[in-house]
């Protein structure tokens, strides 16, 4: 490939974020090693590196969910991937059975609006 | 907060995907440790903790462009975060001058079309 990933930052894996392309919702992100890129750059599926089960894994293979690949960027420092993809099957992506991962909202405190400089006569 | 979540799986760290709110653009994907999150959700604005210098880092503290959080969500396994906010400021979120940090794209072999499913009489 033309782009040198960095690997070494995460002891061999990066990660890589995987976006809906057709609702622009981010479904997931999991981790890839040289040979499980290498098998998505190839076969344009997305392979990722299971790091529970310590091997390449086609994410749909057994469900027929597969994440088809439409486009594939790097960033500035070239140790993230952003995919973006298809769903194919009956478009679930996460084994809970919703179509993203990302479900559960944490509260936070939103900031305050920001401050609106005065007028020189109001300060 | 009321979801725990999983700082063991990288050595007390979580991947967090920042996307626009009014894009619906990844932005780019930072690291958090315990505090860093701590002070994102009390303080409302992205805090990393940067792997390069080891310490808690607020997006666009100096620039201006701040990363204003509007929600915050993580995933089935607890141990990733999809954050969505809005870029304040001149609205760079990239050191090299772009909105998101995902420019460089990576050419791929993308899969051929699904095969289908021809009726029984051409089988």
């Amino acid at each position: 490939m033309n782009v040198e990933l960095d690997f070494d930052k995460m002891g061999g894996l990066i990660p890589a974020v995987v976006q809906d392309l057709s609702t622009g919702d981010v479904l997931m992100v999991g981790f890839m090693n040289p040979p499980a890129l290498l098998r998505t750059l190839q076969g344009g599926y997305v392979t990722f590196f299971s790091r529970t089960r310590n091997e390449l894994w086609t994410k749909g293979e057994s469900s027929g969910n597969r994440l088809r690949l439409i486009s594939c960027q790097t960033d500035c420092d070239h140790d993230t991937l952003l995919l973006q993809v298809q769903i194919e099957g009956a478009g679930v992506v996460c084994h809970q059975g919703t179509r993203s991962c990302f479900t559960k909202p944490l509260p936070f405190q939103a900031a305050d609006s920001p401050v609106e400089t005065q007028p020189a006569e109001a300060r």
